[in-house]
């Protein structure tokens, strides 16, 4: 996969041989992104599959790689999926076969589903809409096309005119470094600001929609990377429509806000900057990598089966995993 | 002075001999916070006059040290006082003595305000609130004490316990570095956290009062540091009481909000990061580096004459200046 420690600087490929590189690499956000992830930790089992010597060290493998990142369900999603495959094998030879078409099969999903999502969201923007986005929620979170950034996409491919303000999303900047990447090789307008600036670009009436994408839904809000519901709040006060993008993999319905776990980050992320000091040494830092943002904030969620309102999600029949 | 751009890795001093490494040094942000900036800008005219060979030479420089940077209306404030005593002097020696007189005469009544900002402030404070600030209001900003860290030094010496959440207000990272530091040389708890996460952070109830300085209050709102609105209107949402500590030198009632110059920085300071590169080079960025506050959001104004809830401001005597 591409490192995504490296853009924008360098594009490297980054090859993991094992699990336990896999989740090094997870956690350190080299992979990130709720669909990219739900992919790697399908393919994090083929390649247990591929290095183990008994099905328990596969489901060894599976926990740890399930758990290597806790808020976005689509980690675990993945896993359970290939494992679904795995436990029906009747020998390690057959179960590396399923494993790895699964895995497989999940990618090529991904995609199309991301399609669809953008087939759906599309229509909402018009002509010269501005939208306003944080972290990345584009190809590189995803296997291709991505979700709120696969919005856009398709509406620029429809022909329609959008500009983007990116928030920079500290601590990590997938905003600078991912997002603006992503949206300048696709030649779509792009402005870089910080996430303090999001409130007064909108009080100046320069961002029509805002559009997100989600680690996790759950029956009483969503999951996205910290940052979310200041924004989700900014936008209700100014009246500018918010809307979430994002598969159905990563619905959880039967699970409430209280039941996820909210991944608490290292201090270093906020003391050090590319390696460099910008923070007393001793200070105490809070470091939440995800925020909470209620269903009443958002305007509709953008699946790929349809638009759906935060009332209307019950009907939402949440894919194969439950 | 001391060198902003350096701490927290090191405290150095900064000599300027001249109106121009002056001017230099508070354009590249070595000097800033607005209260700083209107005695750099009475000793800067005392600079002028010693190296002058005329009073031409002494309006000049001024003219350019008063625009330095444009928001903040201390500076020009505090050119104007030293310029005010050059005009009436009879010759360069006694303009000298007089500017740099008027310039001392401002430090000292920075710390006497500050101080008087801080007892008036105190009161508001309760024993076991935490205060979410932005930015840095503190000693740094002033020539000592600070007006918002002004307000919870006032309140710790006064035997309460307070804690801060301090953001840190990319993208110069004033809170990080500054904020940060001071509150940890005084003893008084911190958590340093990002400007995206002051929403999630308010949500959960961490926070009983948000307490910011100004660059320049007018009269239908004040002007502070980028990221400042966002947070106005996040504690709005969450019912959380939002107050502005600033002296009578930054209110500026005779104008309004379109009267005013929001300073637009380079476009650079969110492309790189300490000289690492963070976004494309090519990326379109917005660098405000300050945003506009509207009244109906401001909870009271802490001034060194007491308190003034935004309706009460035409009340306030707005210092000699007027």
């Amino acid at each position: 996969m591409i490192d995504q420690t490296l853009l924008p600087a360098r594009l490297e490929v980054l090859e993991c041989g094992d699990v336990d590189s896999l989740i090094k690499a997870i956690k350190e956000m080299k992979i990130r992104g709720a669909p990219a992830l739900g992919v790697a930790g399908a393919f994090g089992v083929a390649l247990a599959v591929f290095n183990a010597q008994s099905f328990e060290e596969v489901e060894d493998a599976a926990r740890k790689l399930s758990t290597a990142r806790p808020t976005a369900v689509n980690l675990s999603y993945g896993v359970l999926r290939a494992m679904r495959r795995v436990r029906t094998a009747k020998s390690l030879e057959e179960a590396r076969r399923a494993a790895l078409e699964e895995a497989k099969k999940m990618a090529e999903e991904d995609v199309a589903t991301n399609r669809k999502i953008g087939e759906h969201g599309a229509s909402f923007l018009e002509d010269g809409d501005v939208v306003m986005t944080i972290c990345n929620a584009g190809r590189l979170a995803c296997v291709d096309f991505g979700t709120a950034l696969g919005v856009i996409r398709a509406a620029v491919e429809r022909g329609k005119r959008i500009r983007v303000f990116a928030c920079e999303t500290r601590p990590l900047n997938q905003g600078s470094r991912l997002t603006t990447f992503e949206l300048l090789a696709d030649g779509i307008p792009v402005t870089l600001i910080t996430d303090g600036m999001s409130g007064f670009v909108m009080q100046q009436r320069l961002v029509s929609k805002v559009i997100v994408g989600a680690d996790r839904v759950v029956s009483d809000g969503f999951f996205n990377k910290i940052g979310t519901y200041s924004l989700a709040v900014l936008a209700k006060h100014h009246r500018i429509p918010f809307y979430v993008a994002a598969p159905l993999s990563s619905f959880d319905l039967g699970k409430r806000s209280e039941d996820v776990e909210i991944e608490v980050r290292s201090a270093d992320e906020l003391k050090f900057f590319c390696g460099v000091q910008i923070a007393p040494l001793d200070v105490e830092v809070y470091n939440p990598a995800f925020d909470f943002t209620p269903h009443k904030l958002v305007t509709a969620f953008i699946t790929e089966n349809g638009i759906f309102t935060p009332k209307e999600l019950p009907e939402l029949q949440s894919a194969e995993k439950r």
